[in-house]
């Protein structure tokens, strides 16, 4: 046993498995979420702790990992909820929600005012990294922070960039890369959409990109789901309508001009908009019209 | 030696490596180019013969590779210049320069007519890849062309995927590579210019993408060039604004809506009017204005 104590909050696809890291990894681990069901799960894993709020054992903590879907979710919890307010000074608190650099360093201004540590440290490679501790954590922070989440990186992350000691810097390199992950997605899309108008088998056209110049990791996982024709959500339409609209959001304060990520979050508002939001993410191929797709007769 | 004499036409990066895996192969190689520098480095490999015509040795040939930039070279060479005439009925033509569908198409019926076999075999992987005898091959043709070319095909290819029977679906195959290629080396350029505009490190972005979800082929490729400052061209700016036209016209003639891949070629096509066309590819970053870039001073 690791002498911290971690609470995972959020335990969707990636908490799940840091959580599950964190307890492999000998850490007295805590988890919270609404879902009882995910409760359960990591109760049964081996966590000290488990609760569908954050009081029960926030005095106890050493460390809290936020890993929930935005900004405002983490006020509510953090402020409004009270987290803050229970947690013992000198806590340290990752934040790992993917949200703008400015409410990052709206939040870690209001933790600091609580003598809290703060690290802003959005992470990527989906669960199965998640799952093998295995997560790149992109994080900024002072050399404080850093150390005292040592033990939660070691267990969690396979890779921990430092990307600068500035809050939002983390959150604006994750917004970067996301800008690269949804374009990626969506020209995945039109790819396979515009062999399947040519009268290109599709199975063909995944083997031959997978092994040549034109592949990319999103590609490479997302596609296969196209050419099984299976759209249960691994990750959902509606993650990367928040996601490039954060791109977006944060190119328009730098006044950059955003080519390709705003013509990709039209196409996944456009594939939203036609009810497939909470359908896995490649169903952005499905604002292509006139084509006969795997598994979408 | 293996029976087989067969001329590579156009000794560029990709010519010039699959013409020494010929040699390497055990076939007899045949080299033609204008570039006499070229010549002399392929006949100190071991070509049986080198030649800036294709009269010399047509002849003696089993098979020919065309390894040039376009559908219009293809036609100078076979027709213009009457390679097409001198080769004996029976030999079999390995047209691998990236073109429009029904320019293969063309092409094959005029070979066909002179009772020449013809395969529609596009390539992929970069000149490194050329030079392992591990090229990509995207091909469609006869089960004639196909067994034809198996020495030739074996000599220069690390995979060979025979995407149809019909002419043209070669082509279409590599066009919509080229849509995915495009993108990802424009994309990855619009994240990096992004992160310069942040005042994010660029080598730091580079190392967190290339570790994480948002990675891609060309992004890992590619942005090497910009995080080194180096734009000496391995491919140039100019052969995607050519590549990208190809895809758009190919969208055209489907009626396809090419969302991102017209929005890069927009994107290749405003570098090249900058004066950036003979440059790497990844000088499509220059477009992005207000940033500083490494080498860039």
């Amino acid at each position: 046993m690791v002498d911290h104590a971690v609470a995972v909050i959020g335990l969707g696809s990636m908490g799940m498995g840091a959580a599950r890291s964190c307890i492999r990894a000998g850490l007295e681990t805590y988890g919270v979420d609404i879902n009882r069901d995910a409760l359960g799960v990591l109760k049964d894993a081996g966590a000290a702790g488990v609760s569908e709020n954050c009081g029960d054992f926030a005095e106890r903590l050493d460390s809290v990992v936020l890993l929930v879907i935005n900004a405002h979710q983490c006020r509510t919890i953090l402020f409004d909820m009270g987290l803050a307010d229970r947690l013992r000074p000198g806590t340290a608190v990752m934040v790992s929600a993917t949200m703008a650099a400015d409410d990052i360093s709206d939040i870690g201004a209001r933790l600091g005012n609580r003598r809290l540590i703060v690290l802003d440290a959005p992470v990527s490679g989906g669960a199965a990294k998640a799952d093998a501790g295995d997560m790149t954590v992109m994080a900024a922070g002072s050399d404080d922070a850093f150390s005292s989440l040592a033990p939660v990186l070691e267990a969690v992350a396979g890779k921990v960039y430092r990307v600068g000691s500035r809050l939002g810097m983390g959150a604006m390199v994750k917004i970067i890369h996301q800008l690269l992950a949804g374009v990626h997605i969506a020209v995945g899309a039109e790819a396979m959409a515009m062999a399947a108008r040519a009268g290109i088998p599709l199975e063909v056209m995944y083997e031959v990109v997978t092994n040549a110049a034109g592949n990319s990791w999103m590609f490479e996982n997302r596609m296969k789901h196209v050419v099984d024709g299976d759209y249960a959500p691994k990750s959902m339409v509606d993650i990367f309508v928040k996601d490039l609209g954060l791109v977006t959001d944060a190119a328009q304060s730098l006044k950059f001009p955003l080519y390709l990520g705003s013509t990709a979050y039209q196409m996944f508002t456009a594939a939203s908009n036609s009810g497939h939001g909470q359908e896995d993410d490649s169903a952005v191929i499905k604002i292509f019209d006139g084509i006969d797709l795997p598994g979408n007769r």
